[in-house]
This record gives structure tokens, C-alpha cells and sequence, in this order.
């Protein structure tokens, strides 16, 4: 699915559908984090407007998500709670450190392009939350949340994929041949938690 | 003004009058690490929702400000550019770590007592720059542009200042007793900035 290289294992549903409320604050979180890091990378990247401009409007439509999320949990009586350590973000940008430098030099790329695949691996977790609840019981709000977001981050990968390519000068190849490369590393990382783990968890990432 | 305890020096707003460019993105950068900053008090801070919402409501504006501001940047022909240091803020955060522990036993109070001063600062300053484009040639929308923006940080002023009350369970008295402590102490790093650099620069807050 979208440039993903492993499909999620098929017990990560199960664990989620048995704990919506952890999955609604990990998913909460991960909204924050993600609008706190296109603002940063914004802030670090100052020279191309447009893109400047596209990581903005990202950031608030990751706010508008999180708010839905945080209503939704406000209407199951959750607390938002603390974020979990997020070793998936982080392996995913230890894997872009130690791509070799690009030819074009901007290491804007790169983090766009983990934005891409965040993204990515959002939109199918969310693909497999709108099936798995498909069979249960749960209210038909949380379906429609999830398969609008579902739509929204596959949108989103695109705009991070397509600035990716505006920061590396227009060069698509070579962008996309790094992304394939980030993606064989996103796919050792998420295969790897699970095994860590020991157990899927119900993140979003997990 | 608000809860200031120095006036801006006059000098101030002629020095910024001579590079309006280096104001804007000196503003513009502002607005980015505001909206970072209420972005990372909520996740940090998650467990009162009427605060995240606050926060992150506050976040969308600052993105909807530095949007303007950047607007305004890209019809002068301005890149964005890099930040500058930002010894203002790093200074009051620095102060707000030495006032004693509250009896709360909130840290979030005193962050958002920052963010409360912050947005003081720059709503003094962005009334001397209406008043003192009142006088020039500027284009009338420059004009506007500061002018609405000096009223929205007056209310984010107040919106911080009663959060900050009711993270301190509701005690207004002990939370503005805290904001007068700083307020002392953000009038001492306004003064030093200037002394410090033997010019008065063109940023919001230098």
C-alpha cells in the first residue's frame, strides 16, 4: 500500500479493536507530533515559500485532527494521558541519518520523506481500523472518523512525497530511489517492534 | 501595558522603521515558535482538556498570523530566511525555572505565565509599530496587519493568564502574584537585550 513494504501484521487490529481508547490517545498524540514537525521543519527550512507554506497548512489540518480525536475521546469520558515512547519515529529518523548524502545536498528531503512514510503507515492502520470496525459494534462516528483520515493521510503522503521532490531541485528519481530505501528500513523497524514487543500493541505505530 | 513593568525603548520603533523587512521575519518566526510552543505544552501537559483545546486552538491562530506575515514577506519579495536566536525567550524560560516551587505544584502554570508575557511583549511592540507607520509611507495594509495582530495578542495575553489560573486549580491570587515575578523579570531581560547589544535590533523582541 502506497509505498509500503509490509503489510501490518494481522493481530494489530485485534489488539486495537480490544482497546479503542489507547489507540484514540496514541493516534492523538501522533497527530501532535506531526503537526509539531511540520512547524519545525518550517522553522528549519525557511528558504522555499511554498514549501514553507505547505508544511503550515499540514500543521493545521494536524491540529483539526487531533481536536477531532481529543472530542472523541472527551465523548468515550478519556483523558488525553501522556504520549508512549514513539520508538517507531524515532528508528525511522536514526534509518534517514544514515542514507548517504544526496547529490543535491538538502537534508530537507530525506525528512520529508519520513514524513511521507509516517504518514504512509498511518493511512493503512487506519484502512485496517475502518474494516475491523466494519465487524463490530462500535458507533458508526468512529468508522467515519477513521475512514476520513484514512483518505486524509494518504493526501497527506502525497504533499510530503511531491515536496520531497521540490526540495531535492525537482530530481524525482533520486527521491524516489531514497524513499524506496527509507522504506525497506521503515519495513526492518515495524517488523521489528512487533517482535520486540513481543506483543502488538495498540498504537498506531506499534 | 498588560502586566509590563518597562516600556519599550523609543528607539526601538525607529530601528524597526528602518528594516521592516528584518521585523517581519523576525515576526513571522515569532508566530512559528509560538504555535510550536502552545503545541508543546499541550502534549506535555495533557490532562485538563479545556487547556489542550485552549492550547491548540491558540496554535491554529499563530499558524493563521505567521501564514500573514509570510504573505506579506512574499508580495515584498522576501525569503523567510533563518531565525534569529532568541535570547528573549530563552531568558524568561530561564527565570521562570528559578521562581520557587508553587504550592500547586504545577509546572504548566508558570509556561503558560510565560507564554502570557510573551504575548505582552509583543502586543506593546506591535502598537508602536501602528503608531509609528502612522507617520511613514507604509502601505495602509502593513498598517492593518499590526493592528489586528496587536489585538489578538492582547486577548492571547488574557487566554494565558486565565489558563495558567485554572492549571493552579483555580488560585488567581498565588498565579498573578507568580506573573508579577516574572513580570519583574522579563523587564530586566528587555533592558539587558538592549544594553547587551549597544543597539537596539529590529526584532520583536530584541
Amino acid at each position: 500500500m502506497l509505498c509500503l513494504k509490509v503489510p501490518t501484521d494481522s493481530a494489530w487490529a485485534l489488539e486495537a479493536m480490544r482497546d479503542l481508547d489507547a489507540v484514540l490517545v496514541d493516534h492523538a498524540h501522533c497527530e501532535l507530533k506531526a503537526a509539531s514537525n511540520s512547524l519545525s521543519l518550517a522553522a528549519r527550512y525557511p528558504l522555499d515559500r511554498e514549501i514553507v507554506r505547505a508544511l503550515t497548512d499540514l500543521a493545521r489540518e494536524e491540529i483539526d485532527h487531533f481536536q477531532r480525536v481529543l472530542s472523541e475521546l472527551a465523548s468515550r469520558g478519556r483523558q488525553l494521558g501522556a504520549p508512549a515512547i514513539d520508538d517507531y519515529a524515532v528508528g525511522l529518523r536514526r534509518a534517514a541519518n544514515e542514507l548517504p548524502r544526496a547529490s543535491h545536498g538538502n537534508p530537507l528531503v530525506d525528512r520529508l520523506l519520513v514524513g511521507a512514510l509516517i504518514e504512509a503507515r498511518s493511512c493503512e492502520r487506519f484502512r485496517l481500523l475502518v474494516e475491523a470496525l466494519d465487524h463490530t459494534e462500535a458507533p458508526r462516528h468512529l468508522h467515519d472518523l477513521w475512514a476520513d483520515l484514512f483518505a486524509s493521510e494518504a493526501q497527506h503522503y502525497r504533499v510530503f512525497v511531491d515536496l520531497a521532490v521540490r526540495a531535492a531541485g525537482g530530481d524525482r528519481k533520486q527521491t524516489i530511489a531514497r524513499l524506496d530505501w527509507l522504506a525497506d528500513a521503515e519495513a526492518r523497524i515495524v517488523v521489528g517492534l512487533a517482535t520486540r514487543t513481543q506483543a502488538v500493541r495498540a498504537t498506531i505505530h506499534g
